[in-house]
């Protein structure tokens, strides 16, 4: 992947889109449950001024903003309208403690939605920050399924910090070939690559083929300049901000694949919060953002090191974690864990570690991957280290950047650096004030070191988030404490091996 | 629709083209049950000479075609290896005595099959002729999911006609626009026609703007002529005929939209069989397909009239018979009907017929039509007569050609003309020896009567053949002796309220 594109913001006219939200929802500030009815469709939309067809939420791409206070409830009723598809939406940030079938990830947390059918989720919101949600199911997330989930502090507290407004930018890439066909490419042989996105999208909006800021860029364009008269649908509007007063920035990033970097021009920004959590404030003129802070436990019960390798099989590139890529089962592995059928999905764990005699620096010496549905199985309420190790790709001198992202958990950035991870890394890892985080990233041909805390029971997803490194196999399945589930709500069983095992003792 | 598109068969080159099958099927002549391990997904393809994205089977398209002998049983085992979308295959013309939930119709005789998992279609063939199968779920059809059926006469049974050779012709519409964005375009306010298709196909191969008749065509073509090297995915196999010899050629069409008509050039052919049904043979210069003969009960129990229009709901283009659009529920018929589940649909049957005072040569008066999921209950084992109406259109002189199939049963095609229905066209009905077919016509401005028995318990579909028709709402549902249905398989009722009555006596 190319380093993250710049997604400049000049002074002169503060490009951010303000975006009219007719949420249908009960907004009741104050109460604690948040009811939201929402249906999901394909529609025609210009995102980037060139019409295509996109999901959307109640007629809106991108869908609705979910506002809410930390510690309510938010109760999202989803209406599949799609034709033949099902749907799920993952909440990400959301930790999902105690409703581990409300994290809206098919095959893992639930069966997907039916064409026609309403699932809903419902979950608590227990800490105030800038999240968003997303498709996790195939590739519905490039076709346009997200928006933003914003959690005020509670109500009668105020934020350490103070502020005389605030703006949401929802950062997203943009493709003009559709999601299906990117996922055939994905999956062909020989593998077509999808390429760079043809557009960067904030609020669902962005210029193909030509750029707002050349008139202001010192360096040049050879892109024509965007002209508009103002009412197109990828026309940006101007953020007013008046001087010398202070902006909140909320930012999220749902990119299917693009890393970014973010600056307003001839100003400096603080970094406040990430990730749902607070930071110890600083100042930046710019940050990368990739598709995704406290005092630690000081030692770990079980460490493991996963290897990011690309790989084939049977002639089809795939990513995999310890030479395995996942192949994500029918029946989901909440459901199927908790009664025990071990059919469902590989009953063997995946490699806790890889060969220390691997080079990194080569392209992998037997490209051969397996596929695999295994899981790591955790045990509850114990210190867990996982050190990602990145490695070459199988073209020689390419190794890619991998946001990595946790379900269920935040965890720890302890470090990160180059090269293989090594004894002498070990003495370098901060175990003092490591932020806190719940997507981490690891660098070309380097190593980042996590460590969360199997404090939440339930199946969760770790996996890179570039949407079609998932589609290829790069992620993993952490279980821990299933069986302190409490009851899975029957529509998140409906399908596979759960469903025929709730249906079994029934006779038509 | 325009008129049928001519398919000329040119004397010089049998231009019919020779596929070879790598079919994976446990072919045991001479028994009675036929395997075969089905997988769809998607795949490249050049149908046409240009690539495309196509729904395969086994990595082929089209799909393998099925080869049995009258009384045999069909047993497939269809695996969905989509990724997100739900798959069912209709064997188009099969009967499905005693097996309504093998008819492989969504929301109306099965639940989809989700990804990933595998359902079972078990079936008797019972007559010996010439049938395709294909999807019937969404706009699956026109994204390529369809093969040939062809049941040869029982073992021991020699055919009453005598034939050299014997050659299968399968014929298809198709378009560079993927099925989803033409879902996408039909369901659009205003609506967007997909238009005609771009290439038509014989065996899954077309040609792209060339055509392989103009050296031939005495009236001349503008377009250039194809020239292929011979190994091209859509390259013309020349098949091989010798003088004075007799073929027999097996036709089948599962266009989306187009209707053609097929002549081999300087040739006669003779009609042997239609719609699996033997025929009083006839000799033809061409002859009409659509996308889709015995005496007859000579009286009716039940006579129900269907009009025809094209109509708006909320400003959606949709197709009405009698002002209801079909709106398929979320949970197949079938199982809410035998579990009396009466929240599943619209539990008031539809219109029995339409105002006498209806001008079917004017667009709609009111155009305003509603959306509508009730079933006409037809009692067991009576005679029906249905009345196909055709009308005038949303647009002032325009009236199109339908192709009417009905699912698990034969009828008699008593006769057709134009104009309205009237008493002087009762008397002109043939009920000496009516045509049995499963798809009839009706063509613009005119009527079309058919008369079946209702000898087969289950729910069944009777719609426009159309599939963008079929989409917008053109169809009705019978529902006959669903009390009499044996033990429905429980991965037909998987979904929605069966789904949910099947899990709701157990608990996790």
């Amino acid at each position: 992947m190319a380093p993250p594109s710049k997604v400049t913001l000049t002074p002169i006219c503060l490009l951010v889109y303000v975006w009219c939200f007719g949420v249908f929802m009960t907004l009741a500030w104050g109460s604690k449950a948040r009811h939201f009815k929402w249906e999901v469709d394909y529609m025609y939309a210009a995102p980037d001024c060139l019409e295509n067809v996109v999901m959307g939420i109640n007629g809106q791409f991108p869908g609705p903003t979910i506002k809410a206070r930390a510690g309510d409830t938010v109760v999202v009723h989803l209406t599949n309208k799609l034709h033949t598809e099902g749907v799920v939406i993952h909440w990400h940030g959301i930790r999902q403690l105690g409703t581990p079938w409300a994290d809206g990830t098919a095959s893992i947390s639930q069966c997907a939605i039916n064409p026609g059918e309403t699932f809903v989720y419902r979950f608590k919101v227990d800490k105030a920050g800038t999240y968003f949600y997303h498709g996790h199911y195939g590739m519905q997330r490039s076709a346009g399924l997200y928006g933003l989930l914003i959690v005020d502090i509670e109500e009668g507290k105020k934020e350490s910090f103070h502020y005389d407004g605030e703006f949401n930018l929802l950062l997203s890439d943009w493709w003009h070939k559709g999601a299906h066909e990117q996922e055939v490419d994905l999956s062909s042989n020989p593998m077509r690559w999808i390429g760079e996105p043809q557009s960067l999208l904030i609020n669902g909006r962005g210029q193909y083929n030509c750029t707002l800021a050349a008139a202001h860029n010192s360096n040049g364009s050879s892109l024509p300049v965007c002209k508009f008269r103002g009412n197109e649908q990828c026309a940006p509007n101007i953020l007013n901000v008046e001087p010398n007063k202070t902006y909140r920035l909320r930012v999220a990033s749902t990119t299917a694949l693009a890393s970014l970097n973010l600056a307003i021009g001839n100003h400096k920004m603080v970094m406040m919060e990430a990730d749902g959590n607070y930071l110890q404030p600083f100042s930046v003129n710019d940050f990368d953002i990739y598709s995704g802070s406290s005092r630690p436990p000081t030692n770990y019960n079980r460490r493991i090191f996963l290897l990011n390798t690309q790989n084939r099989i049977n002639g089809y590139t795939k990513w995999a974690i310890n030479n395995v890529s996942l192949n994500l089962p029918s029946t989901p592995y909440l459901g199927s864990i908790k009664h025990g059928l071990t059919s469902a999905f590989d009953q063997k764990s995946p490699p806790e570690t890889f060969v220390n005699t691997y080079d990194i620096t080569m392209p992998p010496s037997n490209p051969n991957a397996t596929y695999g549905s295994g899981v790591y199985k955790l045990e509850f309420g114990k210190t867990i280290d996982v050190i990602l190790q990145n490695a070459n790709a199988l073209n020689a001198n390419v190794s890619e950047i991998h946001p990595w992202h946790l379900h269920g958990h935040d965890f720890w950035v302890l470090g990160y650096g180059e090269g293989k991870f090594s004894k002498k890394d070990e003495k370098k890892l901060n175990l003092q004030n490591p932020p806190l985080r719940n997507t981490a990233v690891i660098f070309p041909y380097g190593w980042t070191a996590l460590r969360f805390v199997t404090d939440n029971p339930g199946v969760w997803a770790f996996h890179c988030h570039i949407e079609p490194h998932l589609h290829m196999g790069m992620g993993v399945v952490f279980a821990s404490g299933v069986h302190l589930v409490g009851k899975i709500p029957d529509e998140a069983l409906s399908c596979g091996l759960t469903g025929k095992l709730l249906r079994s003792n029934n006779h038509n």
